[in-house]
C-alpha cells in the first residue's frame, strides 16, 4: 500500500490557472443550462439532469475520454489504467439538484473527477487502475420522495414499488422517467445487481459541505469519517374533523392543525432533550399543508399533511427516535380524537467510510500543504450506498457557505481546486 | 307593543304539508345549482351565489312579490305592509357558502323569509309593516378573506382596500366581482351609506345552528342572545431560513415549521387556560402551508404561511388574547431566530341581540308549542352588522347536526318549518 503521495508534474497547458478557468467555465455553463428563479432545478432523471449529463459528456469526449451510460442511465467517463483487469476506482457524485437549489451540490464532485481525468490524459499519465468518473442520477429525494436512485438501482436496491413513486409535480412515475432516460427498467424492477461491487476497488466522492462547520473552523477541505442515515415519511396525514370555526367549543374539536402542531412540538422537545444527552440527531418536517380544496379561515381544519425526516450517524438512535415518534403520534391521536396515518417508511442506513482511504486522503491533504482534518457528514450521499454495498468508500468535503439545497450556497473556486487536487493526487496513487 | 301572537289562519292550499313540499323542492333545486364534490360551492359575488339569487327571484316573482336588487347587489323580495311609510322589517340571510360547504348555511334563512311572504301573499294578508326578505351577498370569508361583504357594503362599512382583496383561486379583486354582480362599486368604495338604518325597524335572521348544542339539548329552535365577534389574520408568514435538513444542527436552525408549531401550540395552551377561567373563546388556524415551489423533504423549511382566527362574545377577551398572540409571536421569533409577519388585522365586533325582539321570538315559540330557549351564537352572522349599525336585530336558530361549513350538515325539514313558522308569526305581529 502506497502511503506516500507522488506529486504530479504539471506540464503542457493544464496549469492550476487553466484548471481554475475550466472549472469556472463548467460551473457557469452548467448553471445556465438549468437556471430556475434564483437557483437551479435539475430534476432527477429529468430534463435538467439530462442536460447536465450531456454537457459533461461533450467535454469528456473532446478530451479523448471514454464516455458511456450504464444500465441505470448514470453517465460514465473513463480513463483506462495500467492494469485494466484489476477492479477500477470510481469517483464522482450526482448531477441532479433540489428544486431551485444550488449549482455546486453534486456537480462539484463530477467536475472534480473530470478535471482529474483531463489532467492525467493531457499529461499522458496512465493511472495504476482504471479510473471511472460516475455522474450519478437522482441523488435528491425532492423529486420522487426517495434519494440515491441512480446508485441504488446499480446495486439492485431500488424496490419494485419505488419505481411507482410519482414525480412531485407531473405525477408521472419514476419508472417512466428512468425509461425515458435510457435505464433498463425491467432489470431494475427485478432487483438485478447491475454493478458487481467486487469490480470496484473504491468509491471516492468530492462534495461541498452542507453544514456550517468548515467555515467556522476555517478548513478549505476535510475528509469525511461517516454519513448520517435517515428515516423518512414523505406523507403523514392527520385526520381530524372539519367544522365551523366559531361554533364548536374546544372540547368537541378534532382540529388537524392544532394536533399536528402539538405533535411536531413534542418531537422538537424530545430532540432537544436527546441532544443534551449527547446523541447525534436532526429532525425536520420540511413540508406541511392543509387541503387547498377544503380549507378556509372560518373552518376547523379536518386534515393536515406533512412529511418527516430524522437523521443520525447511529442506527440505534434513528430507530429509538422513530419508535418515540410513532408513540407520540398515537398519544396525540388519542388525546385529541384525530388519527395520524403514516405512509411507507424509507430507511437509509448510516455509513462508515473506509479507514484506509480516510488516512490516504488525509495524507494527500498534508502533501498539498492543506489542513488534514476529519469531519462527520450530516447529509447523506451516494457514498453511503456504495459503502453499504461493500465498496470501500471515502469522501472529500469542500468548504461552502450558507449550506446547500438553496440558491445561496457559496463555494470559492480556490477551495474547490484544493479539493480537486486532493482527489487527483489520491487517485494517482491509490492505497491498494 | 303586541306581546300576544295571533295565530294565522291557514287557508287556501298553503298548508303545512304544502310549505314543507315547497321548502323541500327549493333546497333540492338550490343544491343542484351549486353542487361541487360532496357539498355545494356558492362563491361570494360569484356564479354559484348569483344562480341561487336568480332562482329565489323567479320563485318570488311567480308568487307576485316585488323583486329587485339593492346598490350592493343583494336581492330584495318584498311584500308591502299596511303602513308603507313606516320603517320596514327586514328578514333574511345570505346565499353564498364556503367551498364544498353545506346547503342550509344561509339559504335556510332566505327560504324561511320567502315562505313567510308567500304564506301572507297567498292568504291575502297585509302585514302591519312592509316586510323585506334580503338575500345577502358574501357572508362567508372563505372567498375573499373578509366576511359580511353584502351587509357591510350596505352600511358603508366596507373599507376601500377591502375591494382590492383577491379571490382565493382566481386572484381577481372583490371590486371586479361586485361590479359584475351589478353593485355600485364607486359608492361602496367611497364608504357611502346605501341603506339608512332609520328606515329599518328590525332585522330578523333565521339560521341553522353551527354548533352541537341544540342537538344535545333537544331543541328544534332557539332564540339567539348575542353573536361572537372575531379578530382575523388571513395571512401570517413565518420567515426563517431554508437549509439542508441533514447538515445544520438544531442550534443553527431557523425552521419556519417548527417555529409555527411552537407558536400554535402556545396559543392552544393559553386558550385551554383561559377556558378554565370561564372566558368565552375559540382559536383556529384553518389553513397552513409551506411554499410548494421551494419546500422539500430534505430541506429545512424557510417559510410557513398560516391564518389565524379568534372569536369571543367579549371584545375585551378578544383584544386581550390578541395582545397575547402578538407577544408570543415575538417571543418565538426571538427564541428561534425567525420573524412572524402579520397582514392587516380584521375585526368583527361581537353583537348583542335586541331584548324586545328576543322576548317576542320566545313568545312566538311558546305560542306554537315549541321550547322557548335562549342560546348564544358561536358563529358570526349578518345580524351582527345590522345590530352594530343600530338596527334592532334578532335571530332564530334551527337545530342542525354535524355543524356547518361542511357537506355533512343535516337539518331536518320538520325543524326548519318550526323555525319558519316562528318567523312568520313574529313578522305578522311585530313588537313595535
Amino acid at each position: 500500500m502506497s502511503t506516500k503521495v507522488k506529486r504530479f508534474p504539471e506540464k503542457g497547458s493544464f496549469t492550476r490557472a487553466a484548471r481554475l478557468a475550466l472549472a469556472d467555465r463548467m460551473f457557469t455553463e452548467l448553471r445556465a443550462l438549468s437556471v430556475d428563479g434564483g437557483g437551479v432545478s435539475r430534476e432527477s432523471y429529468g430534463p435538467g439532469e439530462q442536460a447536465a449529463m450531456e454537457y459533461c459528456a461533450v467535454i469528456a469526449e473532446k478530451e479523448g475520454l471514454a464516455v458511456r451510460y450504464d444500465a441505470a442511465a448514470n453517465l460514465i467517463l473513463e480513463l483506462a489504467g495500467a492494469d485494466e483487469a484489476a477492479p477500477c476506482i470510481v469517483c464522482g457524485s450526482h448531477l441532479d439538484s433540489v428544486p431551485q437549489g444550488g449549482n455546486y451540490d453534486g456537480a462539484a464532485g463530477v467536475i472534480a473527477g473530470l478535471l482529474a481525468l483531463i489532467r492525467m490524459k493531457r499529461a499522458g499519465t496512465v493511472p495504476p487502475r482504471t479510473i471511472r468518473v460516475m455522474a450519478l442520477r437522482g441523488e435528491e429525494s425532492a423529486w420522487f420522495g426517495q434519494c440515491y436512485l441512480g446508485s441504488s438501482a446499480l446495486f439492485g436496491q431500488l424496490a419494485a414499488d419505488d419505481l411507482d413513486r410519482r414525480h412531485r409535480t407531473t405525477g408521472r412515475t419514476l419508472g417512466d422517467y428512468m425509461k425515458e432516460a435510457g435505464a433498463e427498467v425491467e432489470r431494475i424492477r427485478d432487483g438485478e445487481r447491475l454493478l458487481d461491487p467486487a469490480t470496484v476497488a473504491a468509491y471516492i466522492e468530492l462534495h461541498i459541505e452542507q453544514g456550517p462547520v468548515m467555515v467556522a473552523r476555517d478548513l478549505p477541505v476535510a475528509v469525511v469519517t461517516g454519513l448520517r442515515g435517515n428515516i423518512r415519511h414523505g406523507g403523514v396525514v392527520c385526520r381530524g374533523e372539519a367544522g365551523h370555526a366559531g361554533a364548536i367549543p374546544r372540547w368537541l374539536r378534532h382540529d388537524a392543525v392544532m394536533a399536528t402542531a402539538d405533535l411536531l412540538h413534542r418531537y422538537d422537545e424530545h430532540w432537544r432533550a436527546l441532544l443534551e444527552r449527547g446523541l447525534d440527531l436532526v429532525v425536520t418536517a420540511g413540508m406541511i399543508a392543509t387541503d387547498p380544496e377544503e380549507h378556509a379561515m372560518s373552518r376547523i381544519p379536518g386534515e393536515c399533511r406533512f412529511c418527516l425526516e430524522v437523521r443520525s450517524q447511529s442506527i440505534d438512535t434513528l430507530e429509538a427516535f422513530y419508535q418515540l415518534m410513532r408513540t407520540e403520534a398515537d398519544n396525540v391521536g388519542r388525546e385529541r380524537g384525530v388519527a395520524f396515518e403514516f405512509d411507507r417508511r424509507s430507511l437509509s442506513q448510516p455509513a462508515v467510510m473506509d479507514e484506509r482511504w480516510i488516512r490516504h486522503l488525509l495524507e494527500s491533504c498534508a502533501a498539498l500543504d492543506l489542513p488534514a482534518e476529519r469531519l462527520a457528514s450530516g447529509a447523506g450521499h451516494d457514498a453511503a450506498v456504495f459503502a453499504n454495498s461493500g465498496v470501500p468508500s471515502a469522501m472529500i468535503f469542500v468548504r461552502n457557505e450558507h449550506g446547500s439545497h438553496n440558491p445561496r450556497e457559496a463555494m470559492a473556486l480556490d477551495d474547490f481546486l484544493h479539493g480537486a487536487d486532493v482527489l487527483h493526487a489520491a487517485l494517482l496513487a491509490p492505497p491498494l
